[in-house]
């Protein structure tokens, strides 16, 4: 009942996940990995630990990893342009496959993505939000829908970086931080966003040139409103929050410290130093509810993230970015759904 | 050296600022009162704790009360659009004058006072922002001036009521509720405020046709952006919170609860349940320290809300609810301000 | 309506309630004071904020203040051996006195106050033990008095000081520090305490040579268990935490700050620097209580510390200090309570 | 490199252990399983995911199993009384045994395993106290060895349970209650235990006949003392709390809640219901921990509870059950510590 998985792209985040499927969960092995570095692919498929008697095999490219026999399911996590031809070889081949965000870099890509896995009919293709895992967000999601604090209306979602590297430009706080809480008040309303707008505080002078803060401000098709601030130069650490507000109470997201230290004239706890910390755990859950699914026979987990998802998160990041470039509100304009993702 | 003290307008917040300068704070007397209702203003005077020898003097008029010898300074307390003549009456008759917000309720006879004051050359009038005494954040504004967490670039505001009266309108949330928000902001940052927006997410179903929660945006001349979330039918309490955001730290709110309690599988604290009960602490500051300015000598105290406060958080207010109406980023335009305030 | 005050003792205490009295508080005036130090009295009378047409009047002895007709009321801030003579001077002309702890030096000594004010056969001593007017003690007080969380069974009471002056003895931490928590204790548990053992844990080096944590275990007539840690070296701030373990629930002090901060990797709030900051509402509570009660023509305020529990406090403190010594359990024996007080 | 894993007793325990090793960790497996009642063992034999080709060995006994050559490590879930005999054989068949506590029901039997253990002259036994693995005490731990508060001088360790069985006794809340608070202690004090006292505060009703709460205090050969407030029938959930009191500031648990919620005038965070759902993690780590040092070649995990640690906790456990039966202070008197667990 080993799930055999093959992984395309063994860079920072490819090796960590070969880690988390072969030395965290139960039921995974690693049997195949490609790269377009073949030297790093090698060494990586030398360390894999749990490897078959033959050891891992070592692909030329991804589409012959996806057609290995041996290969069940198909972890991507390449550069994002080439998470597209990846995606579309694997439903080809009708194998369940675990893309990294982006789905693919553009809206007309997703839904070919999209049309692919319609005309095959079952939904084997989960994207990497791995917010919905993490047991905050379940038991923030959990007190939604238990009804208790009736409907809700507004989501307020922070998220701050200590810094980020120089090549980091102002749209990649949309399409690379801010996409995490598109998805996250998707999934947590359960509603689609309908327009996009992007205001603008001063620089922060820490981030040199970069436009940081942003302060994003999303509507959904039941009329809430969503505000996600994004400041990724703050230095104190990496600080998710999130809060939704409904028709007679609140939920949000608890402090995430172990312990509390008194000392200095002061109480202090410790806050996450990056996201590898704060999101370990909903990472490990991620994939071995993944696993188990496949094991179970489906093509992905109840409520993860689908091809459907993360177009939308696409078109919602694409608007977005189109409002902090002119300063608008920007409508967000999604296909019909298909029945298979409804 | 006690500062006697006349009160025009004697109903509930009157009797209640009576009550809090007769039994509550040191180095003031109630003299005397006015209200449109004499029965009323005698039913008061008559229950005045600690009354001078001859009793509590009950006056025809705010404008008689403001000229009585024996009134060191005023309280204005009435109805809204009564407080121009007397806070310029006060002004005339160069007495200190504590005047409830609003100022004045037009931007027109915000800057008859403001020109007044001027004309006097001494800054006598205080507006009732008294949030600015608040410890919670008077810390939150040490906290700021300190330099420790960095410039501050935004503001999020929170101000939740679990319900409101029948007559409250959309444009009350503005001008009644979020006010103090402004007021706050503009203290805090110490800044002034250049644009208002205000976002509408669909209405809370418990406050029935009111359009409630609203989410308005401000931005300040320094590029500073505030977002204050007004939800006045949240039921669940009555809550207040806030946080800056700046450019290497924040600093926020903490909870008012002071005990925590145990019981049924939960760990709760209690919310306050109207403002009374949250900034009773601060009103009685706020009055204590404006009792003590005037007794050494001073028209105002330092750092206190005054007419160009009050002028600023009307034109603000204005321009929002102007924003609420058009759907539009709508502009703040200040009269240049006075040197007296700067 | 105004209540005369006459202080006995202008050390730093008596000038603090001076203070308190003349500009915090509604009600009261300083009308006389006395000191050994003669020469400080004067100054302190001349300083006296709102003092009457002739000046505060400076007695040679606590005697003839106590006697002065222009005196209502005694508050009693001397060297504590003093207090006892004062107090039964303040029963024996009828007139109210606020005792700063400790009611008496010796268990004796309290016995003949209590005696005293039996015949006389009216409350009107009462003994400073300000927590019983924290707004968070009052809390507690409240929640166990609701029945909402059962019968209580255990008090765990933390008393922390960063540091004591070098003439503070490890009796002291009983005495001067504890016995506090020992009024608390007696007061929230509505219970009288019968025996009493000390715990000594290894000496905190920063301490010097003082026997300091001590942990000081207490039973009482119904059976419920106290235990006080006091650390009086612990450098980190002066702090009070406070847990009541009932049947069906606990009910705990919460965090007394005011800002929460995040900055440099943490999230940390202010923890008060000593007793003045942690109890200055409680202390300004009491007082005001203690002015108003008089006024209404009580002798003691509903509630407070009276004679008997100043006495209880000793005897309990006593005991504690003999189990320090023996390493016993040593018993509590009060003599029968008197009607009067209960 | 899969670690192939013997499980002797399939009750509840066993079954979530066989769970735990099969479905949520990675590189362990299950062979062989044991109970005296060989219907169960065979039921839940036949349910264990992954099980080799041949399915899963169920064996007629303990030592048969431990014997058996496809069994690389055992697991002892079986009744207390039944421990030693199962480690002693696992010893002598040089296999790594992980034995849910007690290590043995009497000092003697656990001597006994030490000696056995000294002989083979390597640790291989680990005992089942996973609160070391719980993250909450390892950063405390962590906090305690980084010397940033100072040396420790006190613990306050609270253990509340909502209600138990009942066929709970009084001994039981020291020998299966307490006696976690106890390694505790022991490890993040790095200390032995030389002295028990139990004070009894009168009953909880809710309780019945039980003796419950327990206040138990223990001291440390370096003079530390420690306190464990044992509650078990406090109906409000699952609760465990400690603080560590240094020479210059404190460590404590923080709250576990992931969200809170505001509803109905309070801000409540739930509190777990059992000690399944508080360990939960506390558990998989320890077994995954486990596995990775079977896997590399190890006995036991470093940092583990060993044989030593399991003695130690039975001996101090027995001095508290006869201070529980005495009311006096017990000494506790440990063999010499063997060079093999320094």
């Amino acid at each position: 009942m080993t799930v055999n998985v093959g992984v395309i792209g063994v860079g920072l985040i490819g090796q960590d996940h070969i880690r988390r499927l072969t030395t965290v969960l139960s039921g995974a092995a690693v049997v195949a990995v490609t790269d377009v570095n073949a030297e790093q692919a090698a060494s990586v498929a030398a360390g894999v630990k749990g490897a078959p008697a033959g050891g891992v095999k070592v692909h030329g490219t991804g589409q012959e990893l996806i057609l290995d026999p041996n290969v069940d399911a198909v972890v991507v996590c390449s550069w994002g342009p080439t998470h597209e031809e990846y995606v579309l070889a694997a439903i080809a081949a009708n194998k369940p496959v675990f893309c990294e965000k982006p789905l693919a870099t553009t809206q007309v890509a997703c839904e070919r993505i999209i049309t692919a896995e319609v005309e095959l009919g079952r939904k084997i293709v989960q994207v990497g939000y791995m917010r919905r895992y993490d047991p905050a967000y379940q038991a923030m999601k959990q007190v939604i829908t238990s009804g208790e604090i009736g409907a809700p209306l507004m989501f307020h979602s922070t998220h701050r970086n200590p810094s980020v590297p120089g090549h980091y430009t102002r749209e990649m706080a949309i399409t690379d931080t801010a996409v995490h809480d598109i998805d996250t008040a998707r999934w947590l309303l359960d509603d689609e966003i309908i327009s996009a707008q992007v205001v603008k505080p001063r620089k922060n002078s820490l981030g040199g040139d970069l436009e940081d803060p942003l302060f994003i401000l999303l509507t959904t098709a039941s009329g809430a409103v969503v505000d996600i601030e994004t400041s990724v130069n703050i230095r104190y650490g990496y600080d998710i929050r999130g809060e939704i507000v409904a028709e007679q109470g609140t939920v949000e997201l608890a402090e995430t410290t172990a312990v509390q230290i008194r000392r200095g004239n002061a109480l202090t706890s410790r806050v996450p130093e990056d996201w590898r910390e704060r999101f370990l755990r909903a990472y490990d859950i991620e994939f071995q509810e993944w696993v188990d699914a496949l094991a179970a026979g489906q093509g992905v987990v109840d409520g993860a993230a689908t091809s459907w998802d993360g177009y939308a998160a696409a078109v919602v990041s694409d608007a977005a970015v189109q409002a902090l470039h002119d300063g608008t509100v920007v409508p967000v304009a999604l296909i019909e759904q298909p029945a298979l993702y409804r």
